[in-house]
Parts: C-alpha cells; structure tokens; sequence
C-alpha cells in the first residue's frame, strides 16, 4: 500500500549537480562564486554565542530586510527572506498557482521549476526559447492565453548567461494576467556599464516578484539565504501566510546582514569573475569551444560534436577531478555548462580542455 | 485585482508566540530550552571556516542521518531532516494529502496543523480530546470513517503536557488507512523512568512518522533543525521528491551533529528541567494553580477566574516582563502555558504570581 499522493509517485524529482565533498575537486558544475564570502561575515560568525540559538529567530528577519531596503532604495515591506532561492520559487507556486492552473517556464532553463510545478499539481507550460536563446516575441499574448498565474523566468538566463534587457519584462507584465517572477541568481555578475537594475520593474508593476540569491553573489550556497522583491500586496500573503514562521533561522541571518553589508568586498569578487569569465571565453573560443555572451558566473560552451561530443568531455575532464555540469537534452546534449572559478581553476580546466581536444 | 489563490486569501496565517529580542524579558512562553547547547556545538562554530559555505550542502545531511541512525539504533534511510520541525509538518501534508483529503489533528493541539492543512486546501478532522486530554477511545474509527490520509498527533501532548502511552499509537495506526505522524518536539523531557521509546512504533508499523526537533531538547531554536523517523518508504518520497533539494544548510548539519554527539550533556539539561518542573507545579498548586501531570518542559496552568482570570495573569506578567502563553479559546482561555525556565527565571515568576494572586 502506498501513502504517497498519485501526482507525487509519479514524478522524478530534482537531480541536483555532483556535491562532492572532497577538497580536491576542481568544481566548475553548480555554479558557485569562487571566492568565500567578506572576512566580515567570518568576524560575525567568531562573535556568535550559542546561548542566542536557544531562541527562535525573529519570524520576519527584520534587521535583513531593513539592510536591504537601503540596499535596493525600497522598504522593507518590498522585501522576504527565504531558506534559499529554492524556498522563495516554491512559496511562489504555493501561494498563487491552484492545483490544476498553469504555471509557465522557458525551455531551458533551471529544470527545478518543472519540478515544483509538479509537486504543487499544477499544468505546466513550456515555452520555447529562440535558437539564440531569446524569449519569442508573443510570449505574453503565450501567456495570456495559457491564463498563466504564474511566469518563472531566469535572466541572466541559465544555462546560457544570456542577459534580457528590461523591458521585455515589463511588457510581458502587462500583457498577461499572472504573477511573473525573475529569477535574478547570476544578476550580480552583470557587468555594470549594462546599469541593469530590475527593482525598478517592481515600483511599475504590481505583478513582478524578483528573486535574488546569497549563493552565489555573496559566496554562501551553503548558508540557504535568498530573498524576492515585490509590491508588498505580492509579498504580504507570503510573509504572513504560506511560509513556515521560521524559515530562516537566526545564524544565517547574521551571516547574511554581514555579507551584504561588505558590499565593496562582494563587488570586487564579481569584478573578477567578470574579468575571468571574459579570459576563458576567449581561450575556449580559440580552442574551439565557442560559447554564447554570458553576463553570468558560468559560460555555456558548444563541442564539436565531430571532433570531440561534449559528454566525453565531461567524462574527461571529470577524470581529472574537474566538475563541470552536462545536460543530457535534445537542446543541451552538445553544449557544457562551466562555471568561472579562480583563475588558477581556469587555467586547470584550459590545460585539460587542450589536452582532451 | 489580487494574484492569490482563494483557499490562501481566505485564510488566517499562523499567530507565532511573541519573540522580543531584548535580554530583559523572562520569556516562558514559546518552550525554548532554559540552558543553551553544549559547549561542543560552540566549538564547532568557533572551528567553522566561511569558505565552506562556498559550497552547497550535503544535499541529504548524510553524517547527521548516520549520526541519528547510531543514536535511535536505525538505519539513515530512517531518516530525514529538515530546516526545523515545521517544515516537516508541511511535506508530511505535501507528499501525503491531495488537496481536497481529509488531514486529521486533535484539539487543542499544536495551532499550526490547521494552518498548513488550509495552505494545502485539505479538509480538516478535528478530533475532540477527552477533559483530562486523552484520546477518545474510538480515535481509530473516526479517522478510518473520515478517511484521513495523514494525522498529526503531539505526544506529549500540548498545550497540557499529558504523556500518551505508545500502545495507543500503534492501535490507531492499524485502525486505519493513513499516516499518522506523532510530533515528539518535547519528548526529550519525559522521565526516563517511563523507558518511553517511540521508535519501536517505526518498526511494526508501515504508516507512523515520529518527529523530533533540536529546538527544544537540544537548546537550538534558533537554528531551525528537526527530523522525521519512519519506515524507508515513507521517507523517500519526501527526501528524493517534496523537499527542497538543499532544505538543511551546512552550518546547521555540523552544529546539530555537535548536538547529537553530546548526549551526556544534553540530558544534564533535560534532568534539571525535570526538576525544576516538579518544584514549579508544586509551588504553583499550593498557591490555587493547579496543572496537569506534565512529561514535557512546560505546564498548563488552570487559573481561578473568581479569583485572578488567566488573561489578567497573562498581562500582570507581562507588565513584569514575564511573557507566558495565553490562548483565548474555549478549552484554553481558563489556562495559561508556561515554560519551566532556569531556578531564578522560575523563582521570578513565582514572586510576581504571589504578587497578582
């Protein structure tokens, strides 16, 4: 006898990328930032007392969404904390896509939100991107007609690191009648000459939610804190309703007020990769590898599948202890997907690249 | 124009216990543990490198899972845990309750079980606890007739501290056709002398969850970390499909290993909460407040509304800064919940009670 709801028993659930968790590993695949986080956030975590964690944390992280506020030039009613991006996607689905109602993707993309739709039961609708990666130009009148109620989509996109300007998102906003949500998790990586700045889609529509990510621009995947910014209408049933009380709890909190407050620190932890992400595009190319204009901490490189498929590279490189990620789709079969990691990371992963070639 | 589903914008969220951050409030009104956690769990925090938060976690808390595998004489794949004991409520209803299915609790009982029921839309059994806080005897029959997919017991119980024999677990959950999860969040506080083990319930029967939360027992409310036990296949839908893939996050799986390593300690804390909550329901009968037996870290207090009516102890105390938890229901609204805290915090609460009595 099973206990198990029927649409749960028959999904697969998320494949997450290999965690190994040995120190050897070069690990290019689940796109981490390479460098930790601001020496602050290790003083902040030196100067912790256990006797604080006897207690529950403040249910609605206050203090962090005060900083941020200030941060991104809103109010802390604009703002909720989430036990990782992952959380803020599913509360989304949770408190506006009934069972059985549409939600919308783009095809590809982060395979975790076919994934959630499919716990929450709900119809999924897939949206084919363009062959360089852009959202086709009837995608809102796509989404009306599908009476989305909610839109997932990544920008930079992943896996491709392709940035959408803004606009796009605003019209998509208006032309259909659901809840749309940006996932921003690579936005850090954007170069700033772009002035790319999302939150200003949030003050102009009631229907945008932003989420953002400590994962990778602050260098703590491993601390589960992320955050979504929308018109407190959007955010309110969510804070007082549908996420658990507690669900980021006290340390990670600390932590992370920490980390955005050593904003110079972050920004020069992007300004590498940035300039490392432009280095090894480069040297890939020449080898061979094109790949598409990221303005991510990953590139999304294409094989020669007559010379050498991308599978057997990533079986090769893998050999030499270095992860990057491999998609096994119709879309991704001959593409990798590589994080940009320290420059020494780099030249390992360039040296065997040659030698694999 | 709203973007909520209906089911949540008609619904009231859960009202948590009101947490002040100051150090000046004697706060016995959410059942934190009175002592922090052991000193190993500090020295594991002041040991912790930021940069391995760079990283995602271990997706499955595996040295935490083998760690209480040895500790409950199971195996890991008994185990999962989860970013604190709520949200292990919440996937229990995600992966085992269609929207629409009948989800089972007791009254009074924990408030959120009706909350997270209303989230996933289910319909809600409420199952009329006898005056001294037993179950009815025909509990089996009702949730078969009701056909409840999952129940949601608390043991000991709360808000009355009553300890409910395993016997009766194991009756209800051959009476019938669903899961029956028994929130163990204050076991630890039992007598040992009552050699009360519920695990052996895991074994004989397909259809029983137990949960355990750190927040209590191991002094780690703060941290947001629990666990459910139950038959591998019970398990597995949750940890390989419902659960958000990295729902534990690194730090919390190497301090709440800490935790789990020090049992010595940790039942040092239990016995002197033991103690002091013998003393306290003395003192508090020969003052005209008398309680039920209690095998958890609190006690419900049944006030003498001609003479002092719980409310006005309620804002007396607070007006003391003493938080207690009232509840202004039918059942409850003649009692207040108190927390055992520390000798003094005990003693303080003592005074001011003589003082408004």
């Amino acid at each position: 006898m099973t206990f198990v709801r029927s649409n749960i028993a028959a999904m697969e659930g998320y494949s997450w990328g290999e965690q190994p968790q040995d120190a050897r590993t070069i690990k290019l695949n689940t796109n981490e930032n390479p460098y930790p986080s601001s020496p602050r956030v290790q003083a902040a975590l030196r100067d912790f007392s256990i006797e604080s964690l006897r207690r529950y944390p403040e249910p609605t992280a206050r203090a962090l969404r005060e900083a941020l506020a200030r941060l991104h030039n809103l109010t802390p009613e604009h703002f909720l904390l989430t036990n990782g991006g992952d959380e803020a996607l599913r509360l989304a689905l949770t408190t506006f896509v009934d069972p059985g109602a549409t939600f919308s993707m783009a095809t590809p993309s982060y395979s975790l939100y076919s994934v959630l739709a499919q716990i929450q039961d709900a119809r999924l609708h897939s949206i084919a991107l363009n062959a360089d990666w852009s959202m086709p130009a009837d995608i809102g009148r796509q989404l009306k007609l599908a009476q989305s109620r909610l839109t997932c989509l990544v920008n930079p996109h992943a896996p491709s690191g392709t940035l959408t300007n803004l606009p796009a998102y605003g019209q998509i906003a208006w032309q259909q009648d659901g809840v749309l949500l940006v996932d921003e998790a690579y936005v850090n990586f954007v170069d700033p000459s772009r002035q790319h700045d999302a939150t200003q889609l949030v003050r102009e529509h009631d229907n945008i939610l932003l989420l953002r990510s400590f994962s990778k621009g602050y260098g703590l995947a491993g601390l589960r804190l992320g955050y979504l910014i929308g018109d407190p209408a959007l955010i309110e049933p969510i804070m007082w309703k549908t996420r658990d009380s507690y669900n980021v709890n006290h340390l990670s909190q600390v932590l992370g007020l920490a980390a955005i407050e050593d904003q110079e620190y972050a920004r020069s932890t992007w300004a590498r990769v940035r300039e490392e992400r432009v280095r090894v595009a480069a040297v890939l190319e020449n080898l061979g590898l094109p790949s598409s204009p990221s303005e991510s901490n990953f590139i999304l490189v294409q094989s020669n599948p007559s010379r050498r498929p991308a599978r057997e590279l990533y079986v090769g490189l893998k050999a030499r202890h270095i992860l990057v990620r491999y998609f096994d789709t119709p879309e991704l079969g001959d593409k990798l997907r590589i994080t940009i990691g320290t420059a020494d990371e780099n030249d390992a992963l360039i040296t065997a690249l040659k030698q694999l070639l």
